[in-house]
């Protein structure tokens, strides 16, 4: 069966950032309200809302986030649904907002992404993240994500022979970039000698290895090929293919440590609907939480052979104008992570690069883009490809 | 666009009750493989997975609970999608399951529910469930779920003049039913005096119209009329349409404190869909989660005039042999309510009655059953009709 083309017509985020006078209604709204804006549209428009959540319950007290994010808009009594799968949540929020459309049940739906994490203290909020993890046999022993990527990190270096410099590099690129972006929460250059000189966190990563807690709230409003031809949008970014996987919960449990299982069947069932190869990605977003994941996801989304990601970065290939432009706004790492919103926001700064309105940050001539968003320590992973004619 | 006719093809929950020995995990498994055994089918044939959960991150510190359920069941890569709209979840889940095949993204697929409410303390667990409720307006002052429902029954009994004894008459039929239900976590009866003499909780609602705090798990196989075409199902249950829709998140926003608008919308997107009236229903499972709910659900729905949902019950005719039969196999008060299952609980019960296999429960001609799923005081809503031919 064929399935209906659907684009992304309109999206923003808010400045992501520790927002101690906002609350998650308030970014939600803004966030929207940005998307809509953007969609130079009218929030009646809006058929559906999908957003993506993942510890509402822990860090401020509240589930039944959907319904609070349709009631703030005033956009009653559309269907409302919170999607989860730990910092993947963005992006399922995001391909369920597809598949409705793709559905036949709805034309313009919009997917959201919002997460308010400082409202607690650190330790807790760092116990509420371990919800992403195995409770019974990860968190239950002490082990945090700092730790789960560690390890990650240790056997990828003695596997593969990654040094803790290339490591530093993606952080040296992406704040490079982030650097740029006015939403950023850290939007400042690092050097490497500031990222190995940064405080310990979980041996070998250090602080400047880990993307922050963040507030901050994304949106992006969909709609079908009629939609779009109906609303007279000019400049539509055709979501082209969308993939998503699940792994075992549990690190220990897997097959490797050096790969992500799911990230792999994701992004191939992305480029076979797509009809591409990795060679196609003009630019992408990828998920680094923690360095090591930004080199796990270069290589196996095929931008490179396995083992090869940290000699990816140290040759460049991943700065703007380079063979393979990756988190071009700043990622994970110097953006901010707001988790449930993190799968979203990449979705926009792809948008944002695809439409050519990236300023100094712009690839030249990027018609395709890719963006990869995972869960936990790997258990969920979502590949969503997007271009423009 | 015509959307594509899907069937549940199989169906299991399990026993709802106080589980000590057994985890969420344990429990989800269990309910999928009843799932899968009904549908002759190995799990393999399942290519993704839609959870409804509604607070696990607070019951017991697990979130990415979808990612935990494909693993537990051997399934990974498939992809897993938790759905969270309070005790709405479960038919959240269901309903992106069926979306996902009318995408053409898929064939076969599960939907579940589960939830593990009894590993922390009661008030604790009071606390979580206000997580359904507006945290900032309603669950900060104080305010409980059995505390806005008793404000609903106040308003509903000064307004229509619906009687104590008429609140209780839903519990001492829904306990009549799960009487009989081997699944059930209260399986015996009570009395009118039963209830009207229970432990007061808030005013005017006693323990016996409020449904109990339950361990459990429930799994449904949905499948694409291709797919039940190849696989040669005998008994398909199809579903004939479904309804989301949403109201503000606190009860106090509302227009109404006697009409739940999210139901009426739900409702009226379902009806119109399948094409017929609330007279053709011949079996209904509502929300009560509290006895005022299943009075405002019988109203809501167009089984009767609006304000007359007491005096309905009065007359017997939510009675198995009735006019309308309600919740025949116990409803949220007799099999208990696991917040994120009872969605899909119903969804089994309809199907046990579609397909003519209650028993000394079973309605005679049952051929279209109706499945109306509350999430919180009403910010989400969700009806699925199912039919058999």
């Amino acid at each position: 069966m064929t399935q209906k083309r659907v684009a992304v017509i309109g999206a923003g985020y808010t400045k992501f950032d520790e927002h101690w006078d906002k609350s998650l209604r308030d970014l939600a709204t803004e966030a929207g309200g940005k998307a809509l804006a953007d969609a130079k549209m009218e929030g009646k428009e809006i058929q559906a809302l999908f957003v993506g959540n993942m510890s509402g319950g822990r860090f401020i007290g509240q589930e039944h986030l959907a319904a609070l994010a349709v009631d703030q808009a005033g956009l009653t009594p559309i269907p409302a649904t919170r999607c989860e799968g730990a910092c993947a949540s963005g992006a399922l929020a995001f391909r369920k907002a597809l598949l409705s459309i793709q559905a036949g049940e709805h034309d313009i739906v919009m997917a959201a992404g919002a997460e308010k994490m400082t409202d607690i203290k650190g330790e807790a909020a760092v116990a509420a993240l371990m919800g992403a993890g195995d409770h019974e046999w990860e968190s239950a022993i002490g082990l945090t994500f700092s730790g789960l990527y560690a390890l990650i990190a240790r056997a990828h270096m003695k596997q593969f022979g990654t040094t803790r410099e290339q490591l530093a590099m993606v952080s040296v690129n992406n704040h490079k970039n982030g650097a740029l972006n006015p939403l950023a929460q850290h939007p400042y250059t690092v050097s490497l000698e500031d990222v190995l000189t940064s405080t310990m966190i979980s041996d070998p990563l250090r602080l400047l290895d880990c993307s922050p807690i963040t507030d901050g709230s994304a949106a992006v409003v969909l709609a079908s090929e009629e939609a779009v031809k109906k609303l007279g949008i000019e400049n539509p970014v055709w979501i082209l293919a969308s993939g998503q996987a699940s792994d075992t919960l549990a690190l220990h449990d897997r097959k490797s440590f050096t790969e992500m299982a799911a990230t792999k069947f994701a992004a191939k069932t992305a480029y076979t609907k797509a009809g591409l190869t990795p060679e196609k990605i003009d630019v992408a977003e990828v998920h680094d939480c923690f360095s090591i994941n930004e080199i796990l996801a270069i290589e196996d989304l095929g931008f490179c052979k396995k083992g090869e990601g940290g000699k990816f970065v140290e040759q460049g290939k991943i700065a703007i104008g380079g063979e393979r432009p990756i988190n071009t706004m700043g990622g994970l790492k110097s953006i901010g992570h707001p988790v449930g919103a993190s799968g979203i926001r990449q979705i926009i700064d792809l948008t944002t690069q695809l439409r050519g309105r990236a300023g100094k940050l712009q690839v030249n001539g990027a018609k395709v883009g890719l963006a990869q968003n995972v869960g936990g320590s790997g258990a969920t992973a979502v590949v969503n490809i997007l271009g423009v004619e």
